[in-house]
């Protein structure tokens, strides 16, 4: 099956093709990007010297219609609605990675993001978290691929609000996120002299893009409204997202806790609950498509901790994209997307 | 005045031996160590080299005897506590940098520790972090350099507690440390293939040693039982502590919470409140003796956040033993302390 | 087929399992680790959990003898010649990833390692770069893996050598990686506040082991007896080397020099010679089995610069280990190898 | 006494604002930034936050006139010169960290810079290598203040070419420098994700304009015309420099290099000639202004190695423009710049 990355220069652009490189089923057919076109993918990423031979063309949804049968659209927001509503009308599947379709409230998006070029496609859009959304997304025509943050956040908590056994106010959220999340911004802030070593967060309390996302998912899973503190950090790391959630348990049962973690993820390919005295780090993960989570209870402060890490790049958006695709196509979930992360 | 460095091969002893090489008061007459007795300093620790023409002696608090006035005493636990009794015994003023003088009560150090070589000495020891009780520190015999968890996050979340501003209880601390904090210890998690590009939590929710320690000065500060849940976490970096304190506040008055730390530090030397909107970082701080410190209002999630950086082994360890020393022998507090953080 | 990996629990015994994981035709039927026997591999190694149900087996020749048709050995020197001895009697196929069988004289594997415990197997050999030495590789019963540091010198530098380019005298090597090659060592020098930031040189000129077997190859490549300088350095990362040959060339045609290069490789699927312009770089190889090569002519000096980079875990050790796999048992050579390096 | 930092928004500004922040008797006046002026400096800088009360105030040199005796310009070439000349024309003593005043030969400086906007204070320029020029800087008007490479190269190569013990053609310098050498440039290829973990080449051969300053002093040194061959690497850190030189001796005489490096530096308080069998690292030096140095003697391919290491901010930027600005105002030497490196 034919498929074309859409915006293809960015970090996670660049994840999508390295992932499909070794997918059995999907072929990279077409890669834009409006910077580089006309240039071979393998000049501007050497990493591809040899692997990929193609132009970048540039941004022209119609001229992909026919070619290909599904999209992989990795623009800025609202550039990103634009391609999709033309690759839509050509009757292609899209799998978006941008924010333009993740939040459900129209309101809700125009408050964060500005005008939406394309709110009539909002209500076809399915969130791409299989582990949530998993029926839906079986067949969809228009997948949001969830942020890095909010999956981070979600697997871990998920399940533990659908079993109501925690306060759905009060949860504090400490993330923290390798620079590759940043995506290729050229800012002061991002120079490698100014991040090596450092440490700092950043829009902490609810001035995050992915704040509203949180909530908006940690809702639905609640089944009432959701009240989150997100407090992002930069890490001196490229890739990777370590995240602790505090909770207030409400009858302190962390047992069942455990089995709700359990329950909801004992079939799940990605997801790795651990044992009791385990705990996640960002090389276990770092490069896979894997989500590892652990549950520690502080019983004496009426707190339990869930810790989750997985790589931004891969499970946090490319990796968690081609999962979407899998299942949006009928392919089998898993494939293309096994690698185990290298350690060290 | 001559001083020793009693434990002086480890990372905090060799911060100790970097900032006195810098002091003007304080004059290094003896370093010692047991493994390496008899080498020449720099021999060991090539950044020393042509700085300072000593020999390692092995550890006699004995030999000290006479020779010097002051000694910072940086052994492991139960150790430290012994070579302090032999030391007050011959009249030397003491600083020290281990655990062992850190917790007033007995049996909570033994819990935490094991049993206690010196407990009689417990009632001398000052609690060493200055900004909270420097009066009692001036002229000081005996200084517990307080732990660098303990530092990053009483500076912020004393003057709160003191204020009577937010609950008791529920506390969560979210603290990021680089790997120097666990000295050099020889083990496989902290080789730098196991360390570089990660982050992981480690002894999450009650069970890290500075927890106990955390919650006795805070206790203290807010005059009633303080309860706290406390996730370090190991970063991919040498130096430096980010800590976010969550709390609930009791009356929403993020204002006062300003005030309260503006007043508190308004006269400070080392500790930098920042203004609202701005954010500690680590590469502000590290290799100073520095604390970054500011407060986040989420009002619409009922939270606040307390932002702090450090260096670990600066205002975390050594630096902060250092300013200690200073008061308990009534130099300038600040002196041989001003170095400013190289940036980048 | 079923293969064994022989001293599963250092980070080239990791490597392989990676690498096997996604191989379509060698499946991991033993793992041995003599630290670790009875362990889960998902238990010693996080990032493997439930990526690999099987137990470390205590290293025992024998008891491999009819599982397994190929065995991969990952052990230390010496430690693996005694291994490979019991594996060859036993009939099985061997990869050996030790030092052990690389050094054709058994005098200079003496001068430099020890005793050999079964230099009866030496001949029997054959040294595993494929770019070199392909055809005797194809169903080869004993493979010697090459040393990182040698295949990073040996591609760039064997065709120019194999031309008679260059003097064969006076050639210097500077070579630089990560840390990773020295395993999972425990000693102070590679723990990781010791190495973060730092670079240092070690063992340079001709004390390190790879130095002789660098002559070796590149003498039987030039036909005559090659001399060099070789200073390795350590990196602050984990992964990769990036490696600096000075040649002296014979008369000065660098248009000669690149054709040589481009004729040795112009159909290897695993070395990429970057046009005029192009430098390697860690990051367009790190995590894959490739080796990227560039010729700088600086005629003005009578100096050509050869520059390759190359992971040393993967294309420097258990990439090539598989490749090498590959053309003993008659399988297609690039199979399970052409995983694109993560960029970034 | 009064100084002004002219383009203090760069690196090697920001490290004289630290190094003079300590020193005892240059008091920071003025502090100038184009981009930034009239921004409070610790809005600028966070690292600098209460510990120095100025603005920034744009580069104009006439308002400078009166208030300081001495300037450090820091400037990009071509606008340092032209702000040089101004100070100079109303009597302020100049150290200028740019190119400009480093080539002896115009034609030279056009060749790799462009139009010089004062080539009539050619002359006037003392090279501000003090251990190689100490002379000749006391009390000098206009020091020109040495490339980061080049004094990594030239303390180790100087006394070895002035005795005449190496051929002075067929040179190889091999340089592996931290990232912050190239300033605060906003390029992709100085994002931190592009660097983390990452190390390569770039300007191979005679092309990075540190070549010709290179050649310029050591053929000063040699006394005839010495060609050299320049790699420099960026490395995933920071700070630091860590240089190889390989040599062909003219008589083989190892004892007769290490005796002209150890005369040469005996007195010298920045330069450490190590002893046999150690090897200079990033970590003893940076931070710091000293410069390590080692020799290694390869006499069966005649060569020999040095090695050294410094910290390119520091000894190669702003830590030797004090020390020259120390000799031009008849100030001790290494007042403000005793510092010890950090370790770890």
């Amino acid at each position: 099956m034919k498929v074309a990355v859409v915006g293809a220069s960015g970090y996670t652009g660049l994840e999508l093709l390295r992932i499909l490189l070794r997918h059995p089923e999907l072929e990279i057919a077409a890669v834009t990007s409006e910077q580089r076109a006309g240039l071979p993918v393998g000049d501007a990423f050497p990493a591809l010297r040899g692997r990929l031979d193609l132009r970048f063309e540039s941004v022209d949804p119609g001229a992909l219609a026919g070619r290909v049968e599904l999209a992989f659209t990795a623009l800025p927001h609202a550039a990103s609605a634009a391609a999709v509503a033309a690759l839509r009308a050509s009757g292609c599947r899209v799998v978006d990675l941008s924010a333009d379709f993740r939040l459900r409230s129209l309101e809700t998006y125009e408050t964060w993001y500005g005008a939406h070029p394309a709110p009539a496609l909002l209500d076809d859009a399915v969130y791409g978290l299989p582990e949530l959304h998993r029926e839906a997304l079986r067949g969809a025509s228009l997948v949001a691929a969830p942020g890095c943050y909010p999956t981070s956040v979600l697997i871990p908590l998920a399940p533990i609000l659908r079993a109501g056994l925690v306060e759905p106010h009060g949860i504090h959220i400490d993330a923290k996120s390798g620079v590759s999340g940043a995506g290729r911004t050229l800012a002061d802030g991002y120079l490698f002299a100014e991040l090596d070593g450092n440490c700092r967060a950043y829009k902490p309390g609810f001035s995050h893009r992915h704040a509203p996302e949180i909530e908006q998912e940690a809702s639905r899973a609640a089944g009432s409204e959701v009240r989150v503190t997100f407090v992002p950090h930069l890490l001196p790391t490229t890739r990777g997202i370590a995240t602790s959630v505090y909770l207030r348990p409400r009858t302190g049962d962390a047992a069942a806790a455990r089995e709700a973690l359990r329950d909801a993820y004992a079939g799940e390919p990605f997801v790795r609950v651990l044992r009791e005295g385990e705990l996640p780090s960002l090389q276990s993960v770092r490069g896979s498509n894997f989500c590892d989570v652990a549950l520690v209870d502080d019983a004496r402060n009426d707190t339990w901790i869930l810790l989750s890490t997985l790589d931004n790049l891969c499970k946090g958006a490319s990796g968690q994209a081609v999962q979407c695709a899998n299942l949006a196509c009928g392919l089998p979930e898993t494939m293309g997307l096994l690698e185990t992360a290298p350690q060290p």
